[in-house]
């Protein structure tokens, strides 16, 4: 079987090299946040259910599947990354344990709905509005870095409803909604439990901030210790990189 | 003029040795979180008005009289800790910007209740439950440490009813408590602005986190760098005695 690359699209590694990733520049790349959000969520490791939302390419779902047995079931309401998401479970053979579900979330079919999740994860759009520039500009990157279709509230609310109590809800956000993702969060009964900050550098504001709840769990927070993605000399810390290759 | 201490009582210098601090092991002493509290706050410099609840010894005012030039009231429940704050005052030769009331925080007198602040601090007693041995064992120390005369709602409600619109908020508190005091300030209408954490040393866990919100405001919070306490050698790192001398 061949796998159809689309004129724009690329083959990247990722996860120190074990894993292919589709991608495109013109409609959907993934970042660090969605890695780094994808090696911090507490897993099942031999069987359960994972539900990723917003999933994009499907780098989240990918990652998860090393570590741990669990089916993992993608959402994306795009249908071109929705399609770029079944073809990079197919090239690294995945099938088995991944499947996606091309859907908005805030209209997921039955087949979704009818079961609870171990895990719920989410790299959702970070910015509340959107520019008509934005928008004509490119209606995919528009759509998965805006609030257009989905925003924080629908992303919790819906995680919330499809976790299991004591099931875990992870999101990756900028530290700017970060009280946002709280109150949220504690209004739909999923107790924020693991924070960590990612730093782009020593000294630096944090730019990214993980967060993990458990439905229907006591309060305690903790906060793990910063991670910083680069050294003085602009290269990647040996930290960073311990993370994002999943050693 | 002499000022009388008592036999438990002994004078330690903090700021770098600018300030004299009274304090007794036996009914308290003051700890590095209300120093970095003092420090992490913002603060008008030539004039306004503050508030510090829950002021212990008055070690925050004390701090914040360094500064900035604005006057200073700090709220203390225990008359044994409010006379001890009333003579640092006085060993300092602040009394002309800093005055100590004895009162609880949930019936303040119309003189404090009268007026709106720039800024409300508090390092708050952080523990929720006390058990009979601890308060047999040491009322003054219980008291202060845990929330048996105010808790983390009545700190919060009253900074929200003291404070200008605009004005700001800063507490001090364990991690486990975050989500609490983002949800509580999101409810009296203080909208969590800047935080920071402080970790014991690199690749540990946040022991103190100190947060700012700003009454009437738009959602959006900082997160600063972190601070580490200690260095491998178990000394203060340098980042920390800056803050901690003010330097």
């Amino acid at each position: 079987m061949t796998i159809q690359l689309h004129t724009d699209e690329r083959v990247d590694y990722v996860a120190g090299g074990k894993l292919k990733v589709i991608q495109s520049p013109h409609v959907f790349s993934f970042s660090i946040d969605a890695v780094l959000l994808a090696r911090f969520v507490h897993v099942p490791i031999q069987k359960g259910a994972m539900l990723d939302l917003c999933s994009g390419n499907g780098i989240i779902p990918l990652i998860l599947s090393e570590r741990s047995k669990a089916s993992i079931i993608g959402v994306e309401i795009q249908e071109r990354l929705y399609d770029m998401a079944e073809r990079n479970a197919l090239l690294n053979k995945k099938t088995e344990q991944i499947s996606f579900v091309h859907s908005d979330l805030n209209a997921l079919p039955n087949s979704i709905k009818g079961i609870t999740y171990d895990v719920v994860t989410c790299n959702p759009p970070y910015f509340e509005t959107v520019t008509e520039k934005e928008k004509n500009q490119n209606l995919h990157l528009a759509i998965a870095r805006h609030e257009m279709y989905c925003t924080l509230e629908d992303v919790i609310r819906v995680s919330s409803q499809l976790v299991k109590d004591k099931g875990k809800v992870a999101l990756v956000h900028r530290p700017e909604r970060l009280a946002s993702m709280m109150t949220l969060m504690r209004h739909y009964k999923i107790e924020p439990k693991r924070v960590q900050f990612i730093h782009p550098k020593q000294g630096k504001d944090a730019n990214i901030v993980l967060l993990e709840g458990i439905k229907a769990s006591k309060p305690g927070l903790i906060c793990l210790p910063p991670l910083m993605v680069y050294n003085n000399e602009g290269v990647y810390t040996e930290e960073f990189r311990k993370v994002y290759e999943g050693r």
